[in-house]
């Protein structure tokens, strides 16, 4: 089930970089949700190859065609397909690869999985371009989620060592979440986007390419949501973020610098707030206990590693030929990937959090009515 | 799904803090495998409630019974079942838990999630105790790599704020991995134990606890093993290893690292070896490329937060009775939960990859023979 | 996915004819449901081995003891876990199946499927005895749906071609269904048990055995239950029952007869009741259209295959030295296992409804509310 | 999961039958399989519209456009994506269909299961038309089986009260499968044929429709696929059988007819063929013990309804205004789907037998070479 999300909701992603389309669907969906496409749309523009320094020059306008699931605005309930055409193909460009391994990439690791059969040009399905559909498939959620008073937001927690001021793990509000997410470049401090810019630029400059961290957050998810063990928030999340490609590592709440606190500093005090709601005065656990949603906002940080497309030569093999090569790549690829993962960190997170509320139910009371 | 991993290999958890027993069933295990009860035990063990001061008072035998899969010593390839019996439970020491929550604790997400019918004495099947049955199943699924060449080893990397030294993410063999596996305290450098040891003992006597990170390897793994997208090597082992209560984060390879880097620094430059064999130079894709395996030792790391039971006095609430509480937790707890994690983090990873060896075949060239 | 029923509600079911227990895992049972165990008990009471000619003379108490997922008399919502013990095991009886195919039944197969490492004994995990857990959760899934005001009942419709009166498949009544049920023998007319009794003993004498069909029925079913394509309730539904050993076929509503009908006589016209309610005045559609409850009795039929353990000799083979062989059964078994697949037929529909019942929710709106 | 098939294959169909397209992704294809195209048309053309007298008026060129998992030829291993256009479209024909119930469709059932969101139109999701993309899928599938040696066929058993000879369960070739089956309108005697034409033409006359039977028959297949309990190959070709619409029962082997017979007639004894092959004298147990294959033919029968459409008028509900009516249906229909479901049924069974075979390994000696 490599390209499948299968849990409660079924999302099935198909393609290449260089095949026709590509696309997705998505089974299990609710029936009645209004689907506004211009908002598809704008979220999937924050996605898509930009007239940005940092961006690749490749561009694919990403208009998704929906070909099914969808009657009158609303979601039908049954399969809802959707298409993205792959239009400013040069597969020449590519010819090398199919026996040169690129660096960082799966041309290596592509070749032995398959015997070789995989669509090599542009790294085939391993594309970066098949977030298109993921963020496809997250705006789709994240409407379903908003219309259960979920917001979603995510920003550039750090780019080529500048840093973005943190969300906030305990007021952080859907407004400062809407606001952040709707920027151009999603950072919470305006001087921030310019040095982070001028980093790009100067690795564009040195044919080299920079890393980065996105902290993604949600708030208004229900209380309760979620479940013990492998189908926890956090598993579902994690199992879901790691499709992005270029993601190394995952953290909630506190993350890795749980491992230098103390119980006394870590734990979370509960609290009843004025409207009678049970609160923490902390977020050390990120909305999250037991692979459960407590009501804080649910927080995470990813990740991702620096573009491996660097036009710098490289050593590497003809893994064909047996031989060690050089290899300088002339495609076209960011100099830094980490503001179009936004988008994809937050259409993984609606995935995962759309995918819980559609879990079975944990009583049959509401049957009995 | 909560408690079961349905993955190629279903895993399938149950039991309670203060349940009778608790257990697994693995279905779909290979056929024809030897197992060896003694290494189970032996495994478990290093798990298993010990004799020292970093350990909760509870002593459990935990002497797993096979009740189906297992015939003549070898496995049957029909679902494998294991009990552990629970004998020390003192069930009065969590009546207060009924309606306080334990900061850091699930007590009150599960209550929300199961609508108040979880039984909540000593966490209930959110207990730590879980990880009993987790590691009878990794012992396994570590029996079974093994006959294919895979050795899987972990270790304490740092614990309230001691360090020990990383593995070599490139010449780490399968001999040190065995030699770390089998200490009964896991670090590279022991020097080190015993400074965690004496910070532990200082938590104690402080009636407070530490937390801390594990460094996880397997070495031996098949190249091209995994998929791309949601079911790659990354997905399903972290979807496991978020199924360890106090998991707060997982990193891959060069993990959050790789943010602060450049591409020419992180990309991992192929050569060829003096066997033919495709290696890299340096190991910052942690053995996965693509979601599938590279044959470089696969190396990861997750955060391990304190232990969220500790003696001191905390804020909390009753969230039946909806007020603000005071709680002490008095019950028997681990001051540091981060040594018998180890082996947990062994066995979700065995059980990924097993996992993925259990795939369906990438070609049908071997069906044709 | 062997012995796994993986839909909403995971079933995973262990154990051998002559291990020391069989089982059952249910996970993501809805919790709070109130569990009587006496009538789990007298439920699976009509599975077991009786003192009667058309039994099996092999005994077992069949008490399940549940060892997890039950707090205070009703389902914590975390895994459900209950054990049954064999006890009346005679290894021995079996010895010759080690190499000897039994006509009729998997020792051959499950051979080759294990690479020869199953336990034949007693037919390993093949056994009939695994349907006692079948049993268990299917007692587990009926007082769920009881609770939601459905009733599900069977009856022995024919045995070795005696016939008893088929279901009305239009005006069949709850209680009609609990009083069928509840029987010691369950047939609509009184005077056909003899005939089958007759027929049963008269195939004993003669080291014979004899086959029959089920036919089984659900009322109460909120409509709109189920999917179309490959989760609707047929599709549910007849997977698990051929999870029942002897099971040849299954038909809902017309079933076969369809075939021979015309769309005018085989279309079940819609009407209005006094109540308001859309009814059909036919029910050749057996309660599903389109994978999906429609209000009508849900009604189909199982065809289970004459016992395949007979005393007489028969020709067949020793597949591990290759030759032609004679066997004659000389173990325990019933001569007609018919009467005892009742209830698994009931348990198995009762599973496949509970299931869709927990599918993912149609709509968000309960979620808005 | 409504309509994906979520074995070790992975199958989602999605589209209407009034959507701009339908279409099929099949995720874990074995990679490097040669798919002939030319074949796929062909067989899909056994399905589409005819220009027969028996066959619905609509014309539909149903040209599957192939969007990605095909390079050069054969299958990558990654998702293949086909698409097929709906072209000849008449909405307005159904516009009735808003509130009115079709006897016999699920309409009525869809409009409760999707609470009204669902595309009417034609049936929607619902209509025989997503058999096409199912073709397509199963086309995919033989090829892959033929590459292995199975071979796949099926014949009208009988229609209408007609009947055609069964298949030789014991000595059914290769050669007479692939006659069958290439033929135009498939029954192993041809005076049959005309007969049955006769009956089709006299029903359409009659504004009237018929039903009929379908057997299908596998040779070939390797002895000892498949699982025992829930994932057998009765439990998982019945799950995706009755996925095709109009389908009331299966059957495998002696069916039903096994109810009426003694173990010592329906026990099939075994004996070494000359060449040293383990072989069943007759064949009631259909290819399949244990839900394992044993090495003879795999066959079975499945029902299918007369075709629910009709023009005469019936009595029905209009089940939003909630009061009775009459309904002539005047679209575009078949007085027969029998003949068209015929290779709908070899997909179903080709796509389980091609599941069985990318299931877990059942040792793990291949990959210990």
């Amino acid at each position: 089930m490599s390209s499948v999300i299968d849990q409660n909701i079924k999302v099935s992603i198909f393609g290449e970089s260089h095949s026709p389309q590509i696309g997705v669907v998505m089974d299990n969906l609710p029936a009645g949700l209004p689907i506004d496409m211009d908002r598809v749309l704008a979220f999937m523009a924050r996605r898509a190859p930009q007239a940005a320094s940092y961006s690749t020059a490749r561009r694919e306008a990403d208009v998704p065609q929906v070909v099914s699931g969808l009657f009158e605005g609303h979601t039908t309930g049954t399969p809802l397909c959707a298409l993205i055409a792959n239009t400013d193909t040069r597969s020449k460009d590519y010819e090398e690869m199919r026996a040169k391994a690129r660096p960082g990439h799966a041309d290596f690791t592509g070749f032995l999985r398959y015997h070789g059969q995989n669509d090599y040009r542009g790294g085939g399905h391993f594309s970066g371009r098949l977030t298109a559909p993921l963020c496809f498939a997250g705006a789709v959620a994240l409407q379903a989620l908003e219309g259960l008073g979920v917001t979603v937001g995510a920003h550039i927690l750090s780019l080529g060592g500048v840093w973005d001021n943190a969300f906030d793990p305990v007021d952080i509000s859907a407004k400062e979440l809407r606001a952040v997410s709707g920027a151009e470049f999603p950072v919470t401090v305006s001087p921030v986007k310019l040095k982070m810019l001028e980093a790009v630029e100067e690795a564009r400059k040195d044919k080299n390419s920079l890393g980065g961290t996105i902290e993604c957050c949600a708030v208004g998810v229900r209380p309760g949501l979620g479940s013990p063990m492998f189908d926890g928030l956090e598993n579902v999340i994690s199992r879901i973020v790691f499709g992005i490609p270029a993601v190394k590592g995952i953290e909630f709440g506190s993350g890795f610098d749980c491992a230098g606190m103390t119980g006394r500093e870590h734990n979370d005090p509960f609290y009843m707030d004025e409207n009678g709601m049970v609160k923490t005065k902390t977020n050390n656990h990120g909305g999250i206990l037991g692979g459960i949603s407590s009501g804080m906002p649910l927080i995470f940080r990813v990740a991702v590693k620096p573009t491996p497309s660097i036009a710098s030569e490289q050593d590497t093999v003809d893994f064909v030929g047996g031989k060690d090569e050089k290899i300088a790549i002339t495609g076209r690829h960011d100099p830094c990937v980490v503001p179009r993962a936004v988008p994809c960190v937050e259409a993984a997170l609606a995935l995962g959090l759309l995918d819980a509320y559609l879990a079975p139910r944990p009583t049959l009371e509401e049957e009995r009515r």
